[in-house]
């Protein structure tokens, strides 16, 4: 079986089939209808063997990754999925690893409603680009942060270094900090509850302190994050003796939402992370000072190593 | 410079800003606003070194034809080109190499007021995936072909063949065929000439027996087309001295459009011909047996070489 076969018998088998999609896979152009409403929000992102995930990653986490890293960006600007492409550049036919990346990936696409629209597959070192397609009526930008406005961070931060570093280990897949990394859930669901209260929203890929570090860039402020407030999970800290923050912060990977909103809106937020049941910790605030600094229990700054030197 | 900081270089000096794009890169996601009235149309291509181009082609052309090869396949499809996404993977970084790459992709950018709103860079060996949007109002499709429909081509075929052969000689780009291969030119405004009389319509970019055979399969019909009908340019003449039909028709890359129209259609079709001072040939016609069939000027059916073995 071709490539091509195995990919159209999994999109037949797909019970997936959006009302939006005028033409799906198989003519010259996909042809689809946005919503009168609603803008449209795209991300595309590239994942490559060795630079975005080591060599040893299973085909079913590459699939479900590099579905999930874009549909994270979907979720930063508070947009809701519709349809993705994908194209597929690998070095050999290997119909069990295909099958075994399709599975990934369509997990992920059935759970948001996704459809694969289009895309092609070509020879070459594995890699795979991946553009996610989604609808928003008022997309949270980076640049809406303001003085005053409290910064809050979704779920654990540095799971996903703690993953990496163990993924070379026998007992890998057993970590839940592996999965974390492998197959990060993307904060969907978060970013359209979020969309009309947060003033600003990135997702964390590349770590709080360099993402924080965009909007406040964008926005024209700065914030203070106390380390003391940064959500660190049970099997973090239980595979960690001592907490290397320029790790937790640096490294990325974590695909969670960290998003400000105005002082008085705190309490919305925690009836939002109990009806999505969903951490959300508030972790500093912005301030007009430039930049991000992290500061001590005691009020003292400290410096985190920025640009952890990972796989990256 | 890092890349990201010449490519940002590059976008700022673009005149181009189009209304519909509220947000470009620097946010999460691209937000663009699609008109009411319009669908949108989609289509994703990669290249990869050594199999959509040979090493030694210039980064320029690279560049070109990364962009050129998805405007294509707007063209096919009728529709407005709008804006465009690039993920650039590269194994190193080469400034003048990147420089004259962008010089190629926004040279026909801005020829087609297409604005680039997202993509990535990343390390690894070269490849362009570029993904096109554009407008339609009524798509034109590979499923609409009936018996009776005259097939057309536009411009001349094989030159591609022709410049992928000449590539590896020394005045290589002194020869039209050359430009023809690396720098292919998008029939868009025919794409959009046509849109509410051709019955079907694809991009030449397999070779004309296998894609006008993927109208037939999805149209359900079969067609008959003349050898001697088939236009060749000067250049080619020139460069072969016995016509090998089955590189013509067989190696693709010419990025021509193949379309079919109802028979009463044909003097619109000149017309359209004359205005856009594009050549359009009458080459057969749709009937109801099935598949592709080639015959000469006795009416002697000839066997097509298909799968012509290319570096593809």
């Amino acid at each position: 079986m071709t490539e091509f076969e195995l990919i159209s018998q999994y999109i037949n088998s797909q019970s997936l089939s959006r009302r939006d999609v005028l033409e799906g896979i198989g003519d010259d152009c996909a042809i689809l209808d946005v919503p009168e409403n609603k803008s449209l929000a795209i991300s595309m992102d590239t994942l490559i063997e060795g630079v975005h995930f080591p060599k040893n990653t299973s085909a079913y986490s590459i699939g479900y990754k590099s579905l999930a890293v874009n549909l994270s960006d979907l979720a930063a600007s508070g947009a809701e999925p519709a349809w993705v492409t994908m194209s597929l550049t690998m070095p050999e036919s290997d119909e069990n690893w295909l099958t075994d990346f399709l599975d990934g990936f369509f997990t992920l696409a059935q759970q948001f409603n996704v459809q694969l629209v289009g895309g092609d597959t070509t020879r070459g070192p594995l890699s795979i680009s991946v553009q996610a397609h989604g609808f928003v009526q008022r997309p949270i930008l980076r640049s809406g942060a303001c003085e005053g406005d409290l910064v809050f961070v979704s779920g654990y931060l540095g799971d996903a270094v703690a993953g990496f570093e163990l993924c070379s280990e026998d007992d890998a897949e057993a970590s839940s900090c592996v999965k974390r990394f492998n197959q990060p859930q993307p904060r969907v669901e978060l970013g359209q509850a979020i969309n009309s209260i947060a003033t600003s929203c990135i997702d964390i890929s590349d770590g709080l302190a360099s993402d924080l570090g965009h909007i406040c860039q964008r926005s024209q402020c700065g914030a203070e994050i106390k380390l003391e407030s940064i959500p660190l999970s049970a099997s973090f800290l239980q595979f960690y003796q001592q907490t290397d923050y320029g790790k937790v912060l640096g490294f990325g990977d974590d695909y969670e939402l960290c998003f400000t909103v105005a002082k008085g809106k705190q309490d919305q937020i925690m009836q939002i992370s109990e009806s999505l049941n969903i951490k959300l910790t508030c972790i500093g605030k912005i301030d007009s000072d430039s930049g991000v600094r992290f500061v001590d229990s005691d009020n003292n700054k400290i410096d985190i190593k920025k640009g952890y030197d990972h796989f990256k």
